[in-house]
């Protein structure tokens, strides 16, 4: 099967654009909803920032090392780099006895733009604490401390990142077919969008009081949850959405037009992968699926912000629209 | 017809991401390429610049007005609102006797990293000079000058966007199907990619001492193709391919991933939209093509930028690459 149309621009009363891709909503019995190709092969990028958080707290080391739940949200952010988000890798490194030295993520001008202007502005360059992914590093180097890793805990021999596919693996219930690189060097682990789904479900059914790898995986969605100017930062989507359901569903965003959503109280979970990459395509989809499962109140501004809202042109005019594509949300 | 799989995006040796699209090659006989539907119905945006600044060669205004070759060619231009843009405007309006505050393009933050840094660490607002269709405004603003047309020169039953119409629908040989307001607030008017192939061919293939509208056609080719760095900026695709050309071949992009090329020495034209709005598919769509038809060399480094180059992150890794679906290219 191939991919579908999903989201689509308009402008004139013409269709101008249209982003195509695969979604899968999956609940406690297996798939319940799905478009696209359900076993397409995809790289979930950032959005399996959770899954790959996992190893941290079923190992001991994140209560080893008396990781807050803002911690733990912070973990699974891909941040814009705010003063909040510099701040608080710097503070959970000092906390280790670690420097910023020893991440490996790589530096890059952060997306916040206070944060984007005073470097800017005062030619100082960013450093790996502005890396989107630095709380996610600094949650391996944690995992690293506590099992005495070597320095290069990013190469996919690592024990940190064999950990990691061993759990991935397990919570997609996918054999790998492979990896790639991530951005901030890490491995990624490809697998299906059923795989990913059937993940989130698993996040969204764990019992707090469960087994290990259930209260781990509950305890990073209600981190989510809870923290989530942390794990995006302010005029993004995954925050926007947190907030707007008011701590009750996880979201999270990947590279290349990934969303993934846990729904707790549903015990369901969504994994979605817009085909060409498009950013605002994933948003506005996930946004439609959200609404869908009666989640997000369609009348909350960021429905309105993410896929319903007019698009407008530098001068306020209104040039056109986006649409859900027939059969699709 | 649908649009066909023409780029996509590889890490670790999966398929990541997929640009699909329509393009057509149309020349002296007709369309002599295409993939996708040749009669998609398009929105060109900004790539058809060279043709709503027709009416202001073959109404004798730009001469009327003394205009050079540069300022032609900045009517046709897509710019970065870098310092070379701000004043390239700014003194054509002065020549004209008339102020920023005549245009109705709307401001917005330049694309030039330098002028960008002046403006946001200085605290100044961007103004209309900035817009990257400054030139095609102040080339609208001059021709509504010399016909003593109304003030509000963008409002589709404006007598200047009724010569656009005309023209468009004589070039392309197709009745618009319909227009959308642009981002600078100006119509654009719909056609197939097939219509818009076939007026960049008209462009091609024109005879610089021909009929008004040939002599103007050609001027405005050779204006776009001497001055590559008014018609988008440093670092900016349009300016690099067309530099790589040496003068023998004219590009312009359009938003939501469009591409146009005008090939005088092989009275070609071509024409390709990404479905997807997705601009480095447009990029490297169009890098593809012009290899294909022998104008620009494989070697040359604008080719590894845009289209064959390994992907790198953050740290300088190679993540992945670009490919030309099959079939495509």
């Amino acid at each position: 099967m191939t991919a579908v149309p999903m989201i689509e621009l308009w402008r004139g009363g013409i269709r101008e654009s249209v982003h195509t891709g695969h979604a899968v909503v999956f609940g406690p019995g297996g798939i319940e909803l799905a478009w696209g190709d359900p076993e397409a092969v995809i790289f979930p990028r950032s959005s399996v920032k959770m899954i790959q958080a996992l190893p941290l707290l079923e190992s001991g080391a994140a209560d080893a090392a008396g990781l807050s739940e803002s911690h733990l949200a912070f973990a699974c952010a891909s941040h814009s780099g705010a003063a909040l988000h510099r701040d608080s890798a710097a503070q959970w490194l000092a906390h280790l006895g670690l420097h910023e030295q020893d991440l490996r993520c790589g530096a890059h001008m952060p997306q916040d733009p206070d944060e984007k202007k005073r470097l800017t502005c005062s030619d100082e360059a960013p450093c790996q604490l502005h890396n989107n992914c630095s709380g996610k590093h600094v949650g391996f180097l944690t995992l690293n401390q506590h099992i005495g890793g070597g320095s290069e805990y990013v190469e996919v021999s690592h024990p940190i990142q064999q950990s990691i596919k061993t759990t991935f693996e397990e919570v997609t219930d996918v054999t790998s077919p492979g990896f790639g690189i991530d951005g901030c060097s890490a491995p990624n682990f490809a697998t299906t969008v059923t795989g990913l789904a059937r993940a989130m479900q698993l996040f969204a059914a764990a019992n707090p009081e469960g087994s290990t790898r259930e209260r781990a995986a509950a305890r990073l969605t209600r981190a989510m949850a809870s923290f989530p100017e942390l794990v995006a930062g302010e005029g993004r989507a995954c925050t926007e959405l947190m907030r707007a359901m008011g701590g009750r569903v996880a979201v999270k965003t990947g590279a290349e037009a990934v969303y993934v959503a846990i729904l707790p109280e549903q015990k369901r979970g969504i994994a979605l992968k817009i085909v060409d990459g498009g950013t605002r395509g994933a948003e506005a989809a996930i946004t439609a699926l959200l609404i869908r499962l009666g989640v997000l109140d369609r009348n909350h501004p960021v429905v309105e912000k993410r896929l319903s809202g007019a698009q407008k042109n530098w001068r306020g005019l209104i040039t056109g629209e986006m649409r859900l594509a027939p059969g699709f949300g």
